[in-house]
């Protein structure tokens, strides 16, 4: 008889969007008077803007004439696409268009990538996490070991792993990893023969300068390093689904070429219309346009961050980032303190818990929200807070 | 240091697309002049339908609209196209929302939902196959074994397999598998307690009556067979990337739930222009369209068919599929027989080496191409082929 595949089989269903969208739904049909905010989910609000909708209805004309019809792409992402990433996002480190990738999400390159190691191989993760990296391992039958953290930051390990995922800036500590601090990880898997694996979605919210826009800036990332990034969050594609990340030649052991061995036989390449809209994201009104919604974005933080402060918060993140991770004060849970937003004040955030069990103290909120609606939860909680301080 | 996925790691380069591709241009280099035909890859030449079309421009539209506007959708699919898919193709069956998942292309689906079961389960595949099975596995980490073959048909086997690969119609075969064929295999994996993997992605194709439309038509499969299907060759989003399958609730160790939690964390849901072009494919005039297109190749397929038994070839396929399967005449091996073709005639056909040993005194040949190509293809064989004969 079929046997599962056991990790899989035993992984625990408290996933992040099931759980809190089960809550929540339960709470809105016995409550369809409340007005519920959410703070929680990392979805953007902003609609796409004009310049990549007017190329999204080109490419859409495209497919509807047989002279300009495009069927199977290339499974490595169109050469207009790769050429324009490589130009604009990494054009001091001078990579080919053999080293890039485009695909459909970062949740599944960032676990698929996975299928390139022994399925032994050591892999680490931090805790807190964003938790897909140990469950789509799992999903992939591989388990995962747990680094130390010490001031927030995952402790650099004396042991040797094979593969280590770092998500800079960090969900859901909202927090980005400096120069300093990325060159000692680069160093560990230089002198150990590992690889990090970079998870670099929220790149676009990167303002603060001793803070790399990609792993390439920090000497000797291009032997040991996989970068990955995505269009969801500044070009709002969370629907559209379009994502790329680098390869380097220079890791050793021809790990690009086999990678291109193993996409060819898993992956068909990215929608044609994705990945037209994605091309249409870098000229420059477009450009202009998503600055735009990042700016809005990065006000909404503003707002949360100061009113975290105001009402006796501590927190971290929520300025390279859309996330901030709020210390909770009295002694709940995180699921306690997800059902008291809730039930109280009509706000959902995310509880710690989900990111691991270093999450227990603390929340995740989420500045992708719209601006009205991040105004009316600072209000809620301010009579709530300061009725009480 | 890290180590490779071994099967990875020393797989054969051989792949169809990428040896076949690298022939022809270098081929088209040396002789500019030349106006090469392909009767190779599997790709759609008819643009999409204009009601798909218009859907997918309405789809765009929403996205420029914060009140219109989606991000993440279902992991499994928007409910407005699984209802449809479920009515319009299995409707009999009557599957819930719960049983069925979109998704982004066959390719991947087909060999992902091996992540579902143990590393170690003997899997197996026919020889010729549609080679992804077996290098999609690989790149799993886990093996697979060949089925003997009798009278262009899988011999079902005396031993167990948990998982069984069946493609029908066939690629590259170009059959489809009868009801009572099909019978002996869903027996087969009750008795076995085995899974079916069963690839239905021609099923546009199908028009002899004794084949089913749906695996879920022969008594018992609801019990262990998966179904995958696609929009690619009927609806030509080959560019465009959406496909679907089913996980019936009725296989037993509740294989349905189990999906779902690897879902969650390895797939963010397909392209929501994408899902709304594929809901428009079952409108009344789109199916019209689309019925039109499945006649164009079929009637390429029947010029082909006539052709080569003019020609005196054996040839089995090109009925219930866009392929046919053709018997090299003379003591060519494959590739020899692809140089031949590609030099003297300057048409491109797939080498049946590309699809297992087996093929090796065959070739495949596609009628998803233009009819004009089709005809000049017809003639240039009818000069070399009458002249000789």
């Amino acid at each position: 008889m079929f046997k599962f595949n056991e990790l899989l089989l035993n992984m625990e269903e408290d996933n992040i969007f099931k759980n809190v969208s089960l809550k929540v739904s339960n709470y809105k049909k016995d409550n369809p008077d409340k007005n519920v905010i959410s703070l929680g989910v990392g979805d953007v609000s902003k609609p796409i803007v004009k310049p990549i909708i007017d190329a999204m209805h080109d490419a859409v004309d495209d497919l509807s004439d047989s002279n300009t019809f495009k069927g199977y792409g290339s499974y490595y992402g169109y050469d207009f696409l790769k050429e324009k990433i490589l130009d604009f996002e990494y054009k001091e480190f001078e990579f080919s268009l053999d080293e890039i990738y485009v695909s459909n999400g970062t949740k599944t390159d960032s676990t698929s990538i996975l299928e390139l190691f022994d399925i032994n191989s050591k892999i680490c993760i931090t805790d807190p996490m964003y938790p897909i990296y140990r469950d789509g391992a799992a999903s992939l039958s591989r388990n995962v070991f747990l680094l130390e953290m010490k001031d927030d930051l995952p402790v650099i390990p004396k042991e040797k792993y094979d593969i280590i995922y770092i998500c800079s800036p960090n969900n859901p500590m909202g927090i980005a990893y400096n120069r300093d601090y990325l060159g000692k990880w680069i160093n560990y898997a230089i002198k150990n023969e590992s690889i990090i694996l970079y998870d670099n979605v929220y790149s676009a919210f990167i303002e603060s300068s001793d803070v790399p826009k990609s792993i390439y800036e920090i000497d000797g990332a291009k032997k040991v390093a996989i970068e990955f990034r995505s269009f969801s969050k500044n070009a709002s594609f969370t629907g559209v689904r379009c994502s790329y990340y680098i390869i380097p030649k220079e890791i050793k052991e021809n790990i690009n070429s086999i990678w291109k061995k193993r996409t060819i036989n898993r992956f068909n390449g990215a929608d044609y219309i994705a990945q037209k809209g994605a091309l249409a994201s870098f000229l420059p009104d477009a450009q202009e346009l998503i600055k735009e919604n990042i700016n809005y974005y990065k006000n909404n933080a503003k707002l949360l961050r100061d009113a975290f402060s105001n009402f006796g918060f501590h927190y971290i993140g929520g300025i390279d980032s859309p996330y901030l991770w709020v210390k909770i004060k009295d002694n709940k849970t995180s699921w306690e303190m997800f059902d008291f937003f809730l039930k109280e004040l009509n706000i959902i955030i995310i509880p710690g818990i989900i990111f691991g069990k270093n999450g227990d103290n603390y929340f995740r909120v989420s500045a992708l929200g719209k601006n009205e609606d991040v105004l009316e939860a600072i209000r809620r909680m301010g009579e709530y807070y300061n009725e009480k301080d």
